[in-house]
């Protein structure tokens, strides 16, 4: 408790908000009953002032319905649904329309969509998103695919709506703010959320080269805790920045002593320890 | 529950078990609760002589263990364990291997290894599977990925074991037959359980070429109610064949009329309606 | 030269025919100069009553046309035509189809399809293939993907036209008799010729317990020589069953000192050296 | 011929720079001497201050080095070099190392890398690109995968190179002079290459709205002229900009009615037709 203390007190001066019970949240190894009890735990050490999204995607749409309810109860401002995936080849753009027109309905609180293949080897449409991007409650896009050919045409088309693009990985951050993303969801916030913050105040300023050189060394750190070293990567970096990171859950397994050592070395070449 | 019992009636003479929650059966769409109902249902309705796997995987493997556990209380005889497969990028033969050990080593009942790439993206590695079949609880694989090749070197590699090699799709049912699979488990079996039955019967009579036109006129069948229509298929499928197939829960969408009419051309000209 | 005769004269009482320039000729390093050449002083040195299959599928369609016309001229009793697969975007069955009609149309020998996704990136469609099994000139279909399942709506969907499915690769050949494959055109062959041909002749006489033992003990060394190691493992392997293989064109490498250990290994333990 | 100069000198006032025989150049489907001819022809028409870059890759590295010869001898500036990709299972990062090297060695030009996943299924590794950009004579890669966060890293890893990295296509672009690319070599340049120069010289002036507008508006266009309906489709869009497309080669298709007016809306309704 005293160094998640520590972790909030570090970050919301920067940071909009957070989200309980993303992809690093490890939302599909918790009970329903566990992902209820984080996100009190969470909205009642935020402040206000900050946004709280809630993961509360499930595969099927009546259980996406109850969760997403659940988690506007426990104080959730708004949702993060990622796209159901284990019957893919049902999940064409009608379904998914579908789905999340079901789900915004239903929901009490705003609704942003998902798409994180890396994790469910599934995209949503683009297509899919910029007639969804229509419906009064759905409010955004967290885009974690890194193709920002399809986060820029995804600004481009929904320019008239209520909509806002957001960059699902650190990795292409500044670039997806050129193209139009308005912000980011970023795991490697969780250690590395000043220097994001940091990148977004040079680029709002126009100091593109010192914006450039940031993103740059944290390409590395990011990959490091996302596709490479997933979860625990993420988990013992917080270690090293003075947060609590703890052990994941199996399956997932710990790092190996060699495997810390390359991670350590994306930090320190980067010159962030 | 009439058309039901019809269904019992109609099928166990000759297979020799049914799964409850395999891919088919939902199960990600299905609440704890519900699957636990479901099961103790089939339970009470299938005879003592017949096997009945019960679907039991959860994403972590704490998650799997109380589910497998609670399916043996409701009367399970062994348990189809699917692969993790949100964290795919951390699925590693390590990870695999430790979560299946620890399902294993927990569960009362027997665990057969579940592989279904066309669902889970994401393939039981060969290596996995046969250090996993060493485990004196782990009694099979039901491998739903169509490669062959594989099937045949699961089965040579694993010879030694006690270790059963399962065809997960009627498609190469045939085919898995001549490399050592000693058996399948196929959605197809709702609709057409005789003809697989038979098809098994041909070849151990030696009669090969009326077990491999049989085959034939199973494939494109067994395509319709599996990757082309998916679930929707199979229920839609089961109506013709005098069984109750009911609608698919959302996000899954009910068949159009134009997919109705191809998938019973995939009957129709395989002479089967 | 002494060590190429050794090996035509082990190998012609089983084997029907021979290929030149198939994926394993290393096709794509040869010049068109080369290619010919090859294809002269192998159907000099092969018998008559050998087939002799020469790869003459270019990119273009008129490029495919004219090698085609020119491997028949040195004697090739028939074309074995890979998809082209550069623009794989545009090679819908539409475009492979005219392609392919196209080259039957002008060849003045009978064309054999090929497909071979794990080169090419690409499968020839199946109802492409079924197409143009139509066509007089277009014989027969290599398909070295391993879905056995196609491999059998294959053989369902043409058995009124005159057109051989053969497999493409030894691991799944006696799968793909089981069928319907006529046969196999298989890399193995250039090492394991007599057995992939005792099995085939095990199979016919209906000795299925011993001709499943064969295809078992033959897909590590298949693999070893394809997919794991792939012409470098064939060539090296060639070394070793007193044959001459020779090193490979670049970009392809030698094998390592660990990668030979590994695939003598491969061939070892199935007791094949 | 009056229309080609049409289009000569429409563009060399903003454009560095030609391509001939990239991908989008039909380069596969050309003889060997027709590759020499088209870059004769072109190296007359184009003037001396424009760079000419021929595309010389071939599958083998002793045919890349070739043809790299004979480019240079026709006049072009630098060699523009697509992985070879037939064998991609034996194209690691040692075999494409060992393959650019001898080229590079070899080349009397300087030599451009050029990975093109889209075509060759093949993505040149990292890894290799930051080890092959120490060579005195490789200077850049033409990048067209897309990943922007891969052309950061590799800016950022090649930073003490005299090397420049390259978007390869025009819907990541301006992405790509945010993370450090130096300039694209763009298909759709071939039809809107002057709104492309207008883009870069926008960011480069600092005006970010209206290049990203810009840029939005540019997506769409080409993706029109890629992915969507390639060559085919560029060549249909050259005719109504007032350039000569003609027809492609076989295999590739001619577009259907339908495929021209969708392709002729990608234009229209982002305003440049």
């Amino acid at each position: 408790p005293g160094r998640q203390d520590a972790w909030l007190q570090s970050v919301p001066l920067c940071l909009a908000g957070f989200v309980v019970q993303g992809s690093t949240g490890e939302a599909p190894y918790l009970t329903q009953q566990e992902r209820l009890e984080v996100m009190s735990y969470v909205r009642q050490a935020v402040p206000k002032d900050k946004l709280l999204l809630a993961g509360s995607g499930c595969e099927s749409t009546q259980g996406t319905i109850e969760m997403t309810e659940r988690m506007a109860e426990a104080g959730a401002d708004a949702a993060l649904v990622v796209t159901p995936c284990y019957f893919r080849g049902g999940m064409t753009s009608t379904a998914l329309i579908h789905h999340y027109t079901q789900v915004a309905e239903a929901s009490p609180i705003p609704v942003v969509l998902y798409s994180v293949p890396a994790n469910t080897s599934l995209e949503l449409p683009t297509e899919a998103a910029i007639v969804l991007a229509q419906h009064p409650n759905i409010v955004g896009l967290k885009d974690s695919g890194g193709d920002v050919t399809r986060l820029g045409l995804l600004v481009h088309k929904t320019q008239n709506e209520d909509f806002q693009v957001l960059a699902g990985s650190a990795g292409f951050l500044l670039a997806a703010y050129t193209v139009g993303a308005v912000g980011g969801i970023c795991a490697l916030a969780n250690v590395l959320g000043a220097p994001l913050c940091q990148m977004e105040r040079l680029w709002r300023a126009g100091r593109w080269d010192e914006a450039r050189e940031l993103q740059h060394r944290l390409i590395e750190p990011n990959m490091a805790v996302t596709r490479r070293f997933g979860i625990s990567g993420l988990k013992q970096a917080m270690e090293w920045f003075g947060y609590s990171g703890g052990p994941c859950r199996a399956p997932l397994l710990p790092l190996t002593e060699a495997q810390v050592s390359e991670l350590r070395q994306d930090f320190t070449s980067n010159g962030w320890l």
